[in-house]
């Protein structure tokens, strides 16, 4: 593939110094752009880069100094963006997979759209839907009653279990499990756990993406929910009957608890812990490892175990750090009281 | 299916007040009922929803105020426990599994028990045997000599590698993988690791429940065990040699490390990391995210990072949140001994 | 199997006290050992298991003190390096798989080596390259252009997405997934989420174990690296663009964030979290549940969250362990400088 660094420019709304008949064939990051490539820069980290850079093409801010000569220059506002919108445009991978595989099973109780692409060993059991130009890779399995709307993309050895019910545009990545049974027990009079049913499933709305070897559960009852837009990383749990709103972003290993509610457009970073029965509301951020165990209604940036607003939470760090000093002035302080007494007495005696 | 509130009653220890003849469909939470279905109320936290609860039938406490004429109550001690009874007595899901799929591989040299579900693209090597009644869901392995007990329920996608040995009534959620290598490493002299064959098994008794994407690794001599009852929720590791007791329960996304022992009638929360080579003795309970390094031999609530028994840790929280109070006081002392030291030393010279 | 002790002995340069034509079958555990087997004595904590061992054989140290007359030893320099020799020589697992299996798809695209074995509804799609005497058990999908070396080992329900590059004698583990999707995503105006194509790979060098249920997910552009001899256990997360260095240990339930790097001979212990875009040196080792914010050039041992230098760390433990005395003395301070202040100015007074 060759794309006209004209129509980058126009897509990007930016502006060319340097060979505007250019072609690029190949993107690449700054440091091991090859000659043909396009990259970007954008973080004074990465500046010290340039100098070597291979790239024919870079996407710059206007204030860059562009002190090459053999570098061609496209000028922007946003250079990140920019690169992300031709990255969009015209590198976003295609993952051909056409037509119903011989040895997939779909049962005949089943509603499949057009255009659909069901690989080898795949199951599509009794009662399910697949919308149009929906994709599901090899050795996946929907159990029954399962719904899938339109062009989503579910890869390799992905298990939904049954009743779930899932929207259109979904990315659900390699491993990841859909509606396994929440954790539900209930101890007997003799502390022997009994199972309580889990009869709910699950609902996953337009546009969200989850990563490989997630885990989402079923509900109790009701429905485990996960809004529209919303994007969660690998490895995340979510727990029954668990609500998240949209356009939130959940990073990896991040674990929330039974019935817990997370706002729209939150941010929650990596191996964050959320307890159950709580609400989160939107606009919360939480830093990485946190573990909350209260409800947080009010926008901001929390972070710690027990996590606290950002910044009591990096006072007291700075405090701890700085226990070793209040020890010493403590002990300090008491042989100065010490010397004042005697002082002191030894002026009375006098 | 309609159930008879009489019957409700009687399995659950009830009175009637209201129709004593209705019969309920469905069971649904307390805000989401509709006219036919059976709800419970319990927490105070949910009081609210009861003005306008569409719920049919209502399980309460004795004490709870009856206010409302157009809902009929079923009193009893505990609305919780009696509303899990009637979840179990009428609502556990079949999951329908018949015969075994002609997609499925059996080893001639297994034994097979009676009433056995087998589903498609599943794997049984040879010298695997299988209970009577036992269901392996669609896409599962087990390797060479695997043994599974009766009434098991294996789902989709699950490995179960050579030589392990599970009992009856185990429930295995999709995704999960019992007895790959344990993490055993050997550096040689230039500190290029060299692997330790791990040639124990994993040994599960009965009555244990495995969420999905669990990792149960296979000892390195002998065996990995978990003992009856325990349930495990999902994304859990549990590393090499691990003794696990009975009815012991294990949140998501904890890590025991290898050749820990964890007692009997334990609970552990989430992200709880636990150190190799320790003992937990019996009815220990670990908040979340705590970090387990030594022995816990008593039985109590333990929680921190490192942990601490739980009012320890809690005492300790109160103090790193005053720490800008200490320090500050420190500060006002200091001035006030200088104070005093210039008061001694005017009068000394006076 | 039967194995002679003095080929057992000149293997770990060992010298026999007790019966030299003994042979012995299996290995054990000091406290699980029968007659016939082979056991090992290293740590004191296990010497209380001596008395009482069945095992016909036993390897100890130089000093150890050979009390009993029933049984073998065998006297080496270091016991356990030295079983573990003998566990590699004669009981390394074989894990046998031959030829391709029927219900397998191997596209006729591929370049597949000599005594390669492929397990059952394997799929190895167009472009795929296999080494020589590599296996891949059951149910493992690779996707388009993956390229495996030799001797390989491939356990079940493993996914390698498209365009990964996998060196010699890897071992990846059942339920692992290399080459998902990078976490990238670019907000618009509306807060709405825009996937970036994740259009880099995954580089795995020789000699690489991956465990079971592993997440790495490909670069956006470019490569995810993980070098030669490193070892990763169980559910780790390995983000797009992180570049491991050679012979490091990363233990369970870790996660790294993209773009960090890690260096060689590093030790990572079960459930860090380290953020993106940082770099950790050579011959770092991170403490358990270790949460690294920052870039850890020298080597040491770090530890905590926050992370610091292993002795800080635990200094400001024991001086956080030691703030309900800190406050006690503080409030004697408040007291004693009251009490002298009265005693000065009745002084003054008087």
């Amino acid at each position: 593939m060759k794309i006209k660094i004209q129509d980058i420019a126009s897509l990007v709304n930016g502006k060319i110094f340097g060979d505007v008949n250019l072609e690029i064939k190949k993107l690449a990051k700054i440091e091991d752009a090859k000659p043909g490539d396009l990259t970007f820069l954008y973080l004074p980290h990465y500046e010290k880069f340039f100098s070597s850079t291979k790239a024919s093409v870079i996407l710059v801010k206007p204030d860059f100094n562009r002190s090459r000569n053999d570098i061609t220059y496209i000028v922007t506002e946003a250079p990140e963006k920019a690169f992300f919108a031709v990255t969009r445009k015209y590198f976003t991978p295609n993952f051909p997979l056409e037509g119903i595989d011989p040895t997939a099973f779909v049962h005949p109780k089943t509603v499949i759209g057009k255009n659909v692409g069901i690989g080898k060993n795949v199951i599509i059991s009794v009662g399910c839907k697949l919308g149009d130009n929906t994709k599901i890779f090899h050795n996946s399995v929907l159990f029954d009653n399962v719904e899938l709307g339109d062009d989503c993309l579910i890869f390799s050895n992905v298990s939904i279990r049954e009743e779930c019910k899932l929207g259109n545009r979904i990315i659900i990545h390699d491993g990841t499990v859909i509606g396994s049974d929440g954790f539900g027990f209930n101890p007997d009079a003799n502390g022997v756990y009994q199972k309580i049913p889990q009869i709910g499933n699950v609902i996953i709305e337009d546009d969200v993406e989850l990563g490989s070897n997630v885990s989402v559960d079923r509900a109790a009852m009701g429905s485990t929910i996960i809004k529209r837009g919303t994007k969660i990383d690998n490895l995340v749990q979510v727990a029954h009957n668990v609500i998240i709103g949209e356009d939130t972003v959940i990073s990896s290993q991040t674990g929330i608890s039974g019935s817990t509610k997370i706002g729209s457009k939150c941010m929650v970073g990596g191996q964050v812990g959320i307890v159950g029965h709580i609400e989160i509301g939107d606009n919360v951020m939480l830093g990485a490892q946190s573990g909350i165990s209260k409800s947080i209604p009010k926008p901001g940036l929390y972070f710690g175990y027990p996590a606290k607003e950002f910044k009591t939470a990096m006072k007291l760090e700075a405090h701890i750090r700085n226990l070793p000093n209040y020890a010493e002035k403590i002990k300090q302080l008491e042989t100065e009281i010490k010397n004042l007494k005697e002082q002191i007495n030894r002026k009375e005696i006098s």
